[in-house]
């Protein structure tokens, strides 16, 4: 059983957090918490998937080789510098405070993760970090999730967070997902930081397998400007602090948990969409009848990623043509006069040739609501794919064509 | 020896030009010139290059198996409607005009090109053109090609035309583009239709390669928003009427031709990137230094279709991070820590490390400049590529937001 929370309650068992100002994001100033910590009380189970990009910010190259040994107790994580494209000062930088941390909190090095998002190139301003960590272990709390979420926002506007509680033979587990971004938000991934906690008891060897699907189909689904940062991370904490009955691959158990954990990562992945920079709408691209399910996911992205359809979007503009177009220059296999394209319910487009005004006048109408459903039926095949995009507007070219000055 | 004319005077032996208001773009009101016709004297040698997109306009359909027997005398071309996503009648309307323009001029119908450009979806108002091919016909002309480039417009701001005349053997040879294209820019290719003439007499099989070779290096380099079109083509017409002896592949005549007709279509490509829907700055991306040619065209693509990169240009920020982060996810092998990077002679990074603030001052000033040239340096070979991109602005989106409306 699954359920949804009303309201955030972010407490998942043996996890506590704390949040603090270091003035990294100020110069210097503490006007806003720019550092966070996530600690488990027990040294917890972890998977983690991290950037394609080739140019790799210094916390990842520190904390990817540590995730691979499979357990993490400790995330240190803070916004307003990216530290990459610092080199050896960079690695040296994130190295000290994963350190320091470690120190404080009495626990090998080996199981702390560092994380940082900001501006790129320039050195991070570490002897600010350091200053902070013995507030941030000191304040440690279960009620401070949302702390931490508020702490690690950039460009965001909102906090992202989401919680699922799933009930395993009478025990209740919870997954809690904290993540920032808004900009660089592409697959395979954006600037974007996702910290997921559970405290069900799960086998190691599942763990990583269940993120990467999770992260597939969902921070890997989304996009707001195609642009891949160097400092993309998602990390899973698995404690067991839940004390249930450790989840297998094939139990019914099991496919509650990976749905829930699917369900947590989409609500977080959906709101980044909807909180990308300058947007106005979340428009959900479904992409149905490819040959299979990878053509499918190639020309969804096409169609979320096109300049042309996201102005479209932000102009209200039922413009199939466009739609028609990025589905034609995705390179996958399609019958121009097969195609069939709905907003929403209402068809625009029947085997590649426009339904009417009528239907482009309903149509226009269903572009105006905030959020709103693409679906481009290839009719070749069974593969089918989703993609979340937002529009491209004034807003947008405004937050970062003034992004550092 | 290969002259470039100061005073655009667009006269090619043997070709001649009309062009007239059909009111194909003012639903039926005349009120300004949307059809044009190329006519060649005589039947002239022929190459094409056509858009890769599997939706392909009608026009396209008609045009490209004819062209692919070597021999054209006539192009029909109109804006306001791009006769895509049309269907039989959509083939049809392309057809019987192309038969009532060979009709007028009694030519084979084989030796007509047709080519649209405008709205997709709205079925071509056929009557509307077939109306206006006897005037066409009638006012024919060698004086008219820059009609004919104005006549083509639609989202343009100005006529794209350059000429260069190359003397071989002592006979003045004529290369003549007519382009346009603002938006939809992008290979393989954008909504963007280029007709090149010469009177130079080539041999058949040299026109397709060398047409091809020179559309990569121009056409094929340029973005402005990542959006390949459903009916974009460049048509290459040698007549030979220019009576010099028939150029072969390896003399010394055909390589200065050759050039020629690269830095004819260079120039009308950087024409459509400057014009660049919302555009106020044309920017080369220079990649070097990469392990092959293929890899640097990827790395400079990946660059110049950023859109955290092209909306930096707009707002003249120096954000080398953000080309560093487009190199890096661009798939290509790289060494972060030897990556150098350029505004046009102001180095910003050197081996992948900020030059410092002096520098990055400095390189502020280049990017007021109009354009300007970024250089990024891998160091790791002998690959090298250009790429010609625009800024991204507010203009770009309320364009493009408003284009049908």
């Amino acid at each position: 059983m699954v359920t949804q929370l009303e309201e955030q309650i972010l407490q998942v068992k043996g996890f506590i957090f704390a949040a603090a100002a270091a003035g990294i994001k100020g110069s210097g100033e503490k006007t806003r918490n720019d550092c966070a910590l996530i600690y488990s009380q027990q040294s917890a189970a972890c998977a983690g998937v991290f950037t394609k990009n080739k140019v790799i910010a210094a916390p990842l190259l520190v904390t990817k080789p540590r995730m691979a040994a499979g357990q993490c107790q400790a995330i240190l994580v803070n916004s307003g510098n990216a530290n990459a494209c610092t080199g050896q000062r960079g690695l040296d930088d994130a190295r000290s405070s994963s350190q320091a941390l470690a120190a404080q909190l009495s626990i090998a090095e080996d199981l702390v993760a560092v994380a940082s998002t900001g501006v790129i190139g320039v050195p991070l301003p570490v002897e600010r970090l350091l200053g902070v960590i013995p507030q941030l272990c000191a304040e440690l709390d279960a009620d401070k999730a949302g702390d931490v979420a508020a702490a690690i926002m950039t460009t965001d506007s909102f906090c992202k967070t989401a919680r699922r509680v799933v009930t395993i033979a009478g025990q209740e587990c919870n997954i809690v997902a904290l993540a920032k971004g808004a900009g660089m938000i592409h697959p395979n991934m954006a600037t974007m930081l996702g910290f997921v906690m559970t405290d069900a008891a799960i086998s190691p060897e599942l763990l990583q397998p269940w993120l990467t699907q999770a992260v597939d189909a969902s921070f890997n689904s989304i996009t707001v400007d195609g642009d891949t940062s160097t400092n993309d991370m998602v990390l899973l904490l698995a404690n067991g602090a839940a004390d249930n009955a450790v989840l297998s691959a094939d139990s019914p158990d099991g496919a509650a948990f990976k749905a829930a954990l699917e369900a947590v990562l989409l609500d977080v992945a959906k709101m980044i969409v909807r909180d990308g920079e300058g947007a106005t709408k979340l428009v959900e691209i479904q992409l149905n009848g490819a040959i299979d399910d990878a053509q499918a996911k190639i020309a969804a992205r096409s169609v979320a990623t096109s300049n042309l359809v996201k102005t479209a979007f932000f102009g209200e503009d039922a413009n199939w043509g466009r739609i028609i177009a990025a589905v034609g220059y995705s390179g996958v296999d399609v019958d121009p006069n097969q195609i069939d394209i709905f907003f929403d319910d209402v068809q625009v487009v029947s085997n590649g040739l426009t339904t009417g005004a009528t239907q482009e006048e309903l149509a226009t109408k269903v572009l105006k609501h905030a959020e709103f459903c693409v679906r481009v039926d290839l009719k070749l095949g069974v593969g089918s794919a989703h993609y979340y995009t937002s529009d491209l507007t004034y807003d947008y070219v405004k937050i970062n064509a003034d992004y550092r000055t």
